[in-house]
């Protein structure tokens, strides 16, 4: 039996965009301005996000333009871009728009300490502005989001589906482990192809992304090289099972090719 | 004669704004959504630079969403960041905010030819690109901007001096004529030092940036380490000069200590 990638689950944009926001602490703030009045304003800032819902969370100097901007208007959206991207291919990069209202908590409050935890496990080296008196807390409370994973890959997404879903946990070992699977199993890469995507005639195969639910892959067929899909199944739950998941991939693959080599 | 730090020149914020933005080819797009209508909107865009007067060049798909937000209201602003910063100290980087009014620039027009050189010369991967029909050039007119130098160093500018401006000649070669002063040419730092930041007692110093104007220098005194700056005289008009420059200040320096050590 072999499986063709159209049955083969990815990530929903809400765990595209909850694992990028997740993946990075820097993003840009955009907010209206005062002057011109409801210009709309891009500026740089740092944030950490609160669980379990994802809402990020900024830490802005009373100075600061955007502020100024918020404490008159609480309309913001904050852009996230994946990092460590290819130089010359910028829009080939994964990146998400969050839009929503900001709100300032009051220095009493009773979310300061989840908001402090959730920005200084983000941002470690920020304990020494922590103390400034001018700086307070702001949560963006996210209404819709809007993600790119790439040329063609965009959608909008509810704000709901961004609040529920999990940042992927294989993605802090990801790049690793596809570099391990290229350089360590080949001949794995090559059956799960075979045996996953259609082509049965596969010459090679070769990982260029790994995500919670499966392996996509760069093949070379006879008829020139294609692009599919292997899955995880289940898919992985963290990532310690990342190491078990591509070994029962690989198992599986190796079972449906009829194949008795371990 | 000793020269203190007080008279010495530095890049205004629009020079520092304009070598910002001829600094790399990304930016944020910051524009208005169409729904929720009004919604600051932030996203990922390339760009390149018009001659003279620095207005930014965008290449833009229809299908994107900034674009059309863009057809309904022209008001935009771009956010640049300066890259290569400290990964630990994020809001310590330079950054410039362009405020203006988005125009396409229909197929016919005159102006696209230079536009797109200007894109291409910032874009050199993006020629795949050129012949998508669903792209568009735009220009941003810049009418305000707003320099942020890291921690308490920030202003707004006019669009004038923004135009008038030069990026900074040096620029490009700035972070390895420092790494060159500091790793060879720590006697001239110290006479520098000594001449022209009023300590004469100075027993060490280190070059922290270079532009046309001069050097920041980090400097060991008896009383702590401090910081000062040297002069260029005159200002560095292109790459090949800061050579000369630096050979000149430190004759300066020497002359002014009144010593003969060439």
């Amino acid at each position: 039996m072999s499986v063709t990638s159209n049955n083969t689950r990815r990530p929903s944009a809400a765990e595209e965009a909850r694992t990028l926001v997740h993946s990075t602490a820097r993003a840009t703030l955009a907010t209206l301005a005062l002057d011109p009045a409801g210009h709309p304003f891009g500026s740089l800032v740092t944030y950490g996000v609160l669980e379990p819902d994802g809402t990020p969370v900024l830490f802005l100097s009373t100075l600061a333009e955007h502020t100024r901007n918020l404490d008159a208007d609480k309309r913001a959206s904050l852009l996230v871009v994946a990092e460590g991207g290819s130089e010359s291919d910028i829009l080939a990069e994964g990146r998400v728009t969050l839009l929503g209202e900001a709100e300032r908590l009051e220095r009493d409050d009773a979310r300061v300490d989840a908001a402090r935890d959730a920005y200084v496990a983000a941002n470690p080296d920020a304990a020494g502005y922590l103390g400034l008196s001018d700086f307070s807390f702001w949560l963006l409370h996210v209404s819709s989001l809007r993600w790119v994973g790439g040329f063609g890959r965009m959608s909008w997404c509810e704000a709901a589906n961004y609040a529920s879903a999990r940042p992927d946990p294989t993605a802090p070992i990801a790049a690793s482990a596809v570099e391990h699977l290229n350089d360590d199993h080949a001949d794995a890469l090559l059956a799960a192809a075979q045996a996953f995507t259609g082509h049965r005639d596969a010459a090679a195969a070769r990982a260029i992304r790994v995500d919670r639910y499966g392996v996509d892959l760069e093949i070379d067929t006879p008829e020139g090289r294609v692009t599919g899909r292997a899955p995880f199944d289940p898919p992985v739950e963290d990532a310690a099972g990342l190491r078990a998941a591509a070994v029962a991939l690989t198992r599986a693959a190796r079972a449906a090719l009829g194949s008795e080599v371990g």
